[in-house]
């Protein structure tokens, strides 16, 4: 019965389809494993967010990716 | 002041604006016949899911369903 | 697949679990009817809060409530 | 650590990137002044979200902004 | 930046620190090795839900487990 | 019709109601001055969550603060 929810910041480069698939067996291997739940009672949802709309240390996770690129790679 | 959240893995066919409507309504009558609330207290909020970022059994959604329409109907 | 979940500000008498179950089976149902869902794969989560983490209009609701009481039956 | 997620009903208007800066800022800046936590350790996550998937008192948000709205504005 | 939340309903042998730490662990891990995510950016919140709470197929958990384990065993 | 949700790791000294009070104020007044939101339509909720339950970097929370106390403090 297990319910894991990701929420991730959207990249300029998407996540693909492969990866929320290796993501949703991972997880659900992982409940398999430490908690010895049934595969088919594990739920994953993935949610991808706007990065103007993810916040850490008080700014736009835009803005802080912006600056970790520096002026010349602008 | 009951709060619910309803998350769906979108289908082909979309949700109609109606059945939105028809799930809201529902929930709200139910909060007010099992709980005594006054609906105008209740918050509902519906969350459509691509079905690519929703996992059952270890499986995208779009896998399980492609896989359950068959070599026929595919 | 669908998920639902209902957060609850606790009151002083409890949720009683005859009352989640109610809360439970009429949330089943309306995905069953509205959405064409099989109960089977109905999940509903049930999140009571204390009412002195939830706030409504800028107050926690503890303060709300204890002020419609009144003077009289405080 | 804290974790703030924000969910708002869309308007016709959108919510602007300055505003939600300001949201970030605010939320970062009131977890340091209340709690005494470290800005570098907030997340602060928007959820826009549909009017047409929210519910309050029943009904739809779009229904019930049409309504306010009145015959001769709408 | 990935932020994991986990919901899992208690069962009558609550889930061990070290369960906890190994969910933690994996979960982090998968973020590093599909997303290529820095470890210090993952977060891992763990819900605990009582059974009573947690619906699935329109009965609560609670009801479910005690029918599976049989009336012998019961 | 804004809904926030702040979650926190629990510490040793518990958060008082004085500070989940200042947090649904300052929450509630953000959202009006900055999205022009009445406050009687916001809602705020606090989840406090076990510092076992809560994981940064791949680690418990728990363990974490019991490093960055060191060997003499402890």
């Amino acid at each position: 019965m297990p319910l894991v929810t990701i929420r991730l910041a959207n990249r300029d480069i998407p996540t693909t389809s492969a990866q929320k698939a290796a993501l949703i067996a991972g997880t659900t291997r992982l409940m398999q494993e430490v908690l010895d739940k049934k595969p088919e009672t594990v739920t994953v949802i993935i949610d991808e967010i706007d990065p103007d709309n993810w916040g850490v240390g008080g700014e736009q996770v835009t803005v802080v990716r912006q600056r970790s690129k520096g002026p010349t790679q602008a």
